[in-house]
Formats: structure tokens, C-alpha cells, sequence
């Protein structure tokens, strides 16, 4: 029998993402798609390529919390509120948010705001055991036991799926990241910034150095490497994200270490795909889905390696990386109604 | 068990579209993947989506003859021999190429070549009964019993579903459809005018008035329409295709009997959508997908109706239809495999 | 000595390029840039190519009006105040909008509002002498001699460039226009549907059959065609306007008369260029400048001829053929500050 | 009496370009335009902007030895060659390609090649003083009095324009630089990686580590600032390069120094434009111009310097460069024929 889950937030791109992928999903019924300002509003009228006759759903709690899991793809103030109280009723929850990716020190450095549940911040010391941040391949069995699972970012998930099975083999403070993402991670609002003509044939930085997502990928690359310097750019396109990380080699650490520690963690993972030295990966071969690929080089006359990554921000980055992670709490097969192939050209 | 099926000429983009949508398809078996040029090069090479270690098949007809499908993805020429072949073997085949769309006399005159069998020719009073036209929603109970598809073209397909079920309510002469294309459906040679530098902002007509697509609208357009006028455009987007198509209604034809016309032949139809007067589809709903939007609107000061059909070329246009007449043909369910969803934004 | 100008409603993007084509200007000195709502805001917050410290100016008639010419770049309905005020106190006046370019009675059809100055509607019977519709290749030398002249619009300037000369060759009622335009066309406000995201690969037709800009065609397309039918369409390109246009031939016109009259039209004009048949104008030649490029084609099967012609939305269509009508009449050379080579590619 | 020029090699993007700027130029003849294997082209086939009946002319070194100034628009073996037979002729050189910009040991180094005239190697510790590196803002005087001029090439100008000013402030081996470019930067040749359908909606890293443009940079980058990291990016857009500069300061080092350090270097430089803190460059705020614009930014926590700068990567990145370089040597106006107002939006 199908799980029944809902959506809160289905209005905006992680939601609508989120639709698609459901449709015909095998074990997956999308029950409710509740949408506060948009109640009522048909879904096509927001996003076209979903015809037909659905309306969002308004947001009712008791409806929600009978469900088998939510999915909660609001701004982190609400999913705050509302993630503590699906957990309490024991209704699993992934969130696409930042409200539970740092610790509460962490929250509060960066979102400027006291954490109200630390036992629910995935990256607390106090974290319950059931909660889990949620990239498959560095967290899958801490995921699959969770009730509730912090979505990470879409320039965290680049990051740390770049640098994490290398980051024993760099140097603490060398780490540089820049980054860049086509527009539809800014979110479905019409903005001056974002308007068609303003964004074609332009390209730019922009939050540096502040961005927030440098705090979670701090808070979750693995060991010491302290303060990283995060710089994300907007690219003229719709999708796609592609993270350079770059990083100083320990003094014992080679470019073999380098293309070892990637292999071992990648060769037998069904969504993220190491290129060879010399290639470099393309986002528009994983739009739409819910792959990564990625590939290292090494300067030997810098001793800095170079690894980029690329991944769907809506796919792997948002609501791809959301359907895997409910797959793994649920029980259903990690990949179904997810694939790494994306839509060429 | 599953149907086996092979892909000749799969190093284009639509033998590569059909290589996705083939992944994890419930009921087919993707056995050859056969390019004569590109045999032995690693099919990532020229499509980074389909990562992985497979490489392009050699062309070996004892092998293809005795799959269940083959589909042809070659230029007309070869398609020309090849289908002859496959289907005097018994196997079926369906074609993406336009070797087998219209009759002798009309291949004749639109592409300078004596036909050498007319009896495969779909277009032809002569035609075998088990060779079809491979339009699904106006052809479909043929496709069911056919061993060979002429699978349409891309302005065809859409023109044609737009066109279709309201050419008994137009005046003969009175057809002009301008069309318009993104880069894609120009083919994956790289070519001076599909250089991104060169279409990147820009727009521009091409091929007008002869373009081949124009013999075959006439030819399956319903009635008497008589010749048409026909311009395709270059559109800079990657997928997508819009045919924007007008024709003067006849003395008794109503705005009402166009919006009838189009619901009664799509309304239960899986991949075709017909929006509300007054809106217009947009080529981005479905990108990557099987589907088709259109609309219709009638202007009452020169009772002319402008009919806009939207689909992806390389989806509805080409692969995707090349898998919903392999379904057909092969008895399995027709949408499998394939959506009417596009992946936006 | 430097004739002095200003602009009224300079913060969207046909003062901005005002301004960018002003810079420079040999003859022109731009005195004022006044922009109601954005009076005090630094030009470069809205468009940064126009860097420094300069500020939009509020709109002070008194200042204004001693000025030797006002350009009106405001909404029609306070252009229709403000050109009557400029007129009546002497100054000349170029209005971007659509104000003063019907006739009373056309202005009221199209745009539902009795016209409060049939005098300066440069459509109208009653028209004062020294008011042109400002398209300076069919009308210049009213233009020479005028005090307020109507910009023509974007649409319009494309189709009656290249359909006003053979006008005389074309069966009444014939007419079609399928015309697309980058999406600043649609303005500098940002808008859901003109989000990067959303209009990134996707191509749609919109405002059909009604669209403003048929009654403008209606008016000053040559002869007795009678009604016409006019889609436009929205290209994913920022800039760039391709109207194809499509009429019958008369009986005894032919593609030679077609040919001879373009030449006829424009072999000596500085800005517009007649392409061989065959080719077809692309819109990033046009880029950036004031030029437009067409051609035509007849097709003998149907005699229909379409021209396809090309301008920049913001040049030819809007900023530069301000600027040539503002050399005009203010007895500067032509072409001063303007040029028909567009950045390309 | 206007200086009469030449172009050789101008069927390329730099070359057009150059023609385009030189459209109009109230000092400067643009006297030939040769280009070996397209001479008798038309001009427009190639570049359909420059409408017109001009072809491209055959590589005369006779006719081009008299003229006042060559432009080199060719390959670096080309220009090896034709470089050194202009300057021993007497006849003053612009060099668009790399054959002079680098030491003859770094030539050797980077090129793979023994330099055949290290005399016009213009970083050679051996360069004749009419010999210059030709980015006008850190090289002016010695460009006025040059015969030769090596002009730099377009990710080294912007990446030494952002970083020049501030090397002294920066630790040495800590320089990252991640640049993104449009695709005209990679010539107009039609290659696969190139075509509009494979770029469109992509974004990838390529040559690293090993660009050429690496020991560009190193070689003029003031101070010691060692071996620099280097990862150039293909971005879907025309024109535009953008670079992403990364330093740690020293310890004695400011954010005020940075700032007073780039302020003092442009406030009176007529195309560079610093902005405030906090804000952004955008590539298409020069699209089109000579323009270039940065800004920096000091992240405390890392005490890293992240200066980004845009320019158009065929305007100052090549042709505009190229002009302004011509002024200099030719003792026009430097601003002659130039802007820094990009076409947007």
C-alpha cells in the first residue's frame, strides 16, 4: 500500500519539483498539497507543465499530521513552527529549510534568531537520534532511522558531495568555494534582479562574503578545516548549480589520494558520478534529475586541488535529494521515481 | 518478459532522447544502441547525461533483424534501405526520418528522389495496411497493427495536432503556419549558425518558402486545405516548439464549433492539453516530456483562427513519440515510459 | 551650440537607452532625466551600465518646458496630458507612447478612452500640421517640420517597414502578422511571467487577437488591406523584435514588384537594409543599433509573399528612432549618434 | 588627417569587432580588412551586423607595410611572424594574440615554443623600450611611446585590472582566481562544445590547470605574489567575462587599504569603474563598451579579499582594448570611438 504524504509550501519551485517527481511515483501517494497564499489557486496557473484541473490545498494541520510523512517546503520561520509539531505528533517530516540544518549556535549566528528546539537541530550536540541531516551519501543510515531529516542546501549538497571525502587531505583554512547557480534558486518571486532581461547574457556575484549556506557547509565538511570563504554567483540560466571548491594538499597528500578517497566514496552510489581528471562535469547533464558529477584536479605547482561539482538545484540541490530521503525514512527504494540522467540538451 | 528493441543512428539526438527515456522502462529492453560513425566511442562522450562506461554499437543487421522493434534514427537515405530490409525480415521497425511519411509522388517532388517502395511509403494509396503514420491521436487503431511507423516530424506533429481536428471548419487557401523551433531540432553537428555565440539573443526565419515539412502538412492534413504556406523560425532555446497556425473559418464555422472540435479530439487523450481561450501554451511546460498544449481563438474581424501548439521537438516532436508508437505497436501500455509533464522552470 | 533635451519617465528601458544613445551626442546636450517615481534614485541603482552619480531628476514642467525639446518616455495616459502642456507652450515634443499615434476615433476603439486632443492625435483627419507619426522612412518630411511627434511602436515600426512599401501589391484582407519580441519589450517592472526562470527556453504567443498594436498597423499600413490579424509572441532574448509578415498577391503583381519595390523604399535610406531573398534578417545584427534588416520571399505555389523584418526593440523600435526623429526635427544630421551596425555576436 | 590602419586576420570575433568600433571613427581609416582564408567573403556573410557589399581582402604585406598602424587579429604563429616584419619595417603593431605578452622563458614555458624575437617579447627582461604590454591603466606611458603592443588577453585583463592595485596588499601563493566567461571567447570557429543546444542552460569549468592565460597573469601581476591558481568557467551567455579574484591580506593589511588602493588606481580612469562595497559587477553593464567594472570585498573571518571584475571579453577584453591601445600609440584621444556604457538590458 502507498505512503500518503503531504506538501506544505507546494507553491514554490521545491514543491512544484516535488509534484512532478511524485507523478506515478510506485509507492508514493502525494495526498495534500497545501499552499497558505495560494490555496485554491490552480497549480497550473503557477506552473504550466502541471495541467490540468488541481488547485493548492489549504493548510490544515489535523489533515497533515494523519498523513505518513510531510514535506515542508516553506520559509524556515514557518518550517520552525510547524516541523516541531509534526515531530511531536509523530509525523515524519523532511524539510527543504535551513531551520534545522545547524546547531542552535549555529542558527543563531547565522539566521540571527534563537533556535526553539535544539533537540530538533541537526546539527546540534543535542540532536534527538531521530533526526538526521540529510545527504544520502554521507548520512544514509542516521536518514533512514530519522522523523525527521534537514534538507541540505543546494551549495551545501554541491560542496559537501566535492569536498567531503576529501577534506582529511587539505589544509585547515585553505578552503576557497566558489560557487555558481542558475536563477531558479532564488525562489519563484518576481524580483527586479531576476527579470528575464536583466538576468540574459549577464552574469554576477552576490552575498559575499555572508551567505548563510557557508555556515552549514562549515558546520558539516567533515573534520577540522575551519573558516571557509563562500562566494556564490547567479548564471544566466534556469537550473543547474556547479560548485569550485578549491583547497590546499596537506603536505603528504597526493593527487592519487585525491582520486582514491573520491572513487571509494562514489563508485557504487546511483546518483553521483566521478568524472575522470581532465573532464569536467556540465550542469545540464543532470537537469532535472537527481544526479551529481564531479571531478578533481590537482595543481602541482600550487599544490591546490580543484574540485567541481554539478547538480540540479531543484533536483539533487531541493526536491530530487527531498524524494531520496523519504525513500530511505519510508523504507521504499532509495532511487524510485529518481534518476541521474538528466535532459540533454 | 520484455520486448528487445535497438536504436540505429542512435548518436543523434533522437536516438539519445529515446537512450533516457528507455532507462528503467517497465517493458523494454534496450539491447543495440548502434551508430555507424561513432561505434566504440563512449556514449557520455557526446552526451554527458547518459554517464557511464557503455559505448556505441557497430551496425550489425544480423543482430538488429532479430530484435523485436527497431527503431531507425538514421538520415532518409539509409532509413530508405534499412526499413525495406528490417520489415521484409519481419522485424518491426519505426522510423524517425521522413523516408517513409508521404507518398511516392509527394517524396518525389519534396525530396527529388523516386521512392523505391512505395508500398512502405505511409503516405501512398498504395501503402501496405500495416505501414503507418505514426500521429498516435489521429492514427492510433493503424499504429496498433502496423509493422512500420513513419514516425511525423516536428512542425508536422505539432501543426498537425493543433490543425487537425478543425480542418473541416477552415477555408481551402486560407492555411499559413509559422512556426518556430529551438536549436535542437537542427540536428548535433556542429554547424557555423548553431553556434551559441551566433543564436544566443537572436531570432530568425530559415528554409521559406520550400521547407520539407510542408509537403508533409498537406499531405495529412484533413480535407481539402490545398497548399499551405509554411515558415520555420530558429528560436534561441535549446528544446521546444511552438506552431502558431491560422486559417479563415468558413461561412457557418463558430468560435464554439472550434473550442468543440479541439475538446471532442483531446479531452480523453493522455498527452494532449487544450487550454482555455485566451491562453497560450508555453513550449516550457514540456520540456523533456510527451506532451502537447495548445489553444485556439477566433478573431471575430477577420474570422480568422490562430491555433498555437505547443510540445518539445525532441519529445513529442521525435523520441517521445517514436516510444508512444513503439508502445502502440508492441502492445504495451502507451504512455509507459513517458509523461506529459516538462521539467519546469 | 548643443540643442538642449529631456526626457519624462526616464527610469524604463526606453530612457535608459535614450540616455546610453545620448552619451556622446555630438548635437545634443541631455539637460534633464526625470522620472516621477524615481526622482533622487541613482541612475546606475536601476541600470547599471550607466555608472556614476547621477540621479533621476524630479519632473518640474517649469524647467522643461524651456527646454528645446521634451522627450515623453510615460505611460500613454500621462503622455496625453503632458504633450498637450509641452505642445501648447512651444516645445517640442517626441512621446514614446502610444498618445498621439491614431486618430481620435482609433484611440477610442483600441484604447477605450476619448481622445482629449484630436488635434495632436497624429492618426487624425483633423490633425494639426505640425504633428507626425514618426516614421521617418515613410514620413520624414513631416517629421522636418514637426512639433510633436508620436513615436511609432515597436511592432508597428518592424511590419510597416517591411510591408508599407508593397502595400500596393497585396489583396485586401490577406494579412497576417505572427511578430515575437525579446522580453523587454514587456518593460522594466518585474513580473511573474517575465522571471528569468520562466522565460529561459520557453517561447509563447500572448494579447491575440486584441493586441493594441493591430489598430496602430491598421492606421498607417499604405492602401485599402483592411482588417489584419497580428500574434505576438514572447522570445527568450532581451532584445530583438522579427515581424513575418504574410500577404496575397494581387493578381498581377509578381516577386520581381515585390523585389523592386523594397530597393525602391530603402536602398538609400541609412538605416534600413534590404537582405538577397533567401536570407532571412537575424535580430542580433541589429542589436544594440537603430538599423533594421528584411527580406522578402514569394511563394509560388500559394502567392503569398512574407517579409520577415528586424529592428531592436529599444533601437529602431523605441530609443534610436527617438533619436533620429529628435535629429529631425531639430535640424541635426539624421543619423548623428546612431548607427545600423549592431553588436553582434 | 585621419591615421589609416589595417586589419589582419579580421574574420574573427576580435577583427569584426574592431571593424564595428571603427565605424565612424572621427580619427582613425580602416584602410584594410584581410583575412587569408576568407578574402573576396563578403563581410556580412560572416558578420551579418556589418550589412553591407565590403569582402575581406587578401593578406598583402606590401599594402600593409604602408599603412600608419596593423592590427594582428591571428593566431600567435602568425603573428610571431607577421609581428616582427611590421616592427622591422617601421610600421606600428597591436598584437591581439599571445605572441608577445610573455618573457621568452615563459613563452617557452606556457606555448611550448623557443620565442624568435625576444626583443619583442614584450615581458622579456630583454624588450625593446618600444615595446609594451598594452593595458592602458598600469602601462600608459610606455604604450604612447610604442611601436609594438602586445594586447593582453581578455581574463588576464580583468583579473590583473582587480587584483593589480591590491597585489602589495596580499599574501604571496594565496591568489585564486576563478573566471567566467561567455562563449565568444572561444573564437568562431563551429565546434561541439560550442553549439547553442550544448551550452544553452550549461555551465562548466575547462583547462584547468593548465590555461595559458595563467603565466599571463603571473608574469604582470606586480610583486611576488608566486604561482596562482587559475580555473576559467564557460558560461551561457555571448559576451561577458566576469573574474572572482581570492587573496589573503596581510597582516598589516586593511579593508580600507583595499579600498583606498583600487580608488587611487581608477577614480580618474575613464573606463574602470569601481563600485561600493556590497555590491556587484555585472557582465552586462559592459556589454558592448570598453568598460570594465570591480569591486571588493574583505571577509574577517578568513581575512580574505574577494575582488570580482566584469568586462565584455571583446571589448576590453580584446578589440576595445585594442582601440584604446591604437589611440595611445597613435596619439589620438583615448577615448576615441570607445565607451564604457554597456548595450542593457
Amino acid at each position: 500500500m502507498a505512503h500518503r504524504i503531504g506538501i506544505v509550501g507546494a507553491s514554490g519551485y521545491g514543491g512544484a519539483e516535488l509534484m512532478r517527481l511524485l507523478d506515478g511515483h510506485p509507492a508514493l501517494d502525494l495526498a495534500v498539497v497545501a499552499a497558505h497564499s495560494q490555496a485554491d489557486t490552480p497549480v497550473s496557473q503557477l506552473f504550466p507543465n502541471l495541467a490540468g484541473a488541481a488547485t493548492f490545498d489549504h493548510v490544515d494541520l489535523d489533515v497533515l499530521r494523519e498523513l505518513d510523512l510531510v514535506v515542508l517546503a516553506t520559509p524556515h520561520a514557518a518550517a520552525l513552527e510547524l516541523g516541531g509539531r509534526f515531530y511531536d505528533a509523530g509525523t515524519a517530516v523532511v524539510d527543504l529549510s535551513a531551520a534545522f540544518r545547524l546547531s542552535a549556535d549555529g542558527f543563531l549566528e547565522w539566521y540571527g534568531q534563537a533556535h526553539p528546539r535544539p533537540d530538533l537541530a541537526a546539527g546540534d550536540p543535542t540532536a534527538a537520534p531521530d533526526v538526521a541531516y540529510g545527504l544520502p551519501e554521507q548520512h544514509r543510515d542516521r536518514i533512514r532511522d530519522a522523523r525527521l531529516v534537514a534538507n541540505p542546501g543546494c551549495y551545501p549538497t554541491a560542496t559537501l558531495l566535492g569536498l567531503g571525502p576529501i577534506a582529511g587531505l587539505l589544509e585547515p583554512g585553505s578552503v576557497v568555494i566558489d560557487a555558481k547557480s542558475g536563477t531558479s534558486g532564488a525562489g519563484r518571486a518576481a524580483q527586479d534582479h531576476l527579470h528575464f532581461a536583466h538576468v540574459h547574457g549577464s552574469l554576477t556575484a552576490y552575498s559575499a562574503p555572508g551567505h548563510r549556506h557557508t555556515g552549514e557547509i562549515e558546520r558539516w565538511l567533515p573534520g577540522e578545516l575551519g573558516a571557509v570563504t563562500f562566494t556564490p554567483h547567479l548564471v544566466p540560466m534556469s537550473r543547474g548549480l556547479l560548485a569550485t571548491a578549491y583547497g590546499t594538499l596537506t603536505e603528504d597528500a597526493t593527487a592519487d589520494d585525491v582520486a582514491d578517497a573520491l572513487h571509494d566514496a562514489y563508485d557504487h552510489e546511483p546518483f553521483v558520478h566521478v568524472l575522470p581528471t581532465g573532464t569536467f562535469p556540465q550542469t545540464k547533464a543532470l537537469a532535472g534529475s537527481n544526479g551529481c558529477q564531479l571531478s578533481a584536479v590537482v595543481d602541482a605547482r600550487t599544490r591546490r586541488v580543484t574540485v567541481t561539482s554539478a547538480i540540479d538545484n531543484l533536483g539533487k540541490g531541493a526536491a530530487g535529494q527531498v524524494l531520496q530521503n523519504v525513500n530511505l525514512l519510508l523504507g521504499v527504494e532509495e532511487t524510485a521515481g529518481l534518476s541521474a540522467i538528466g535532459v540533454y540538451p
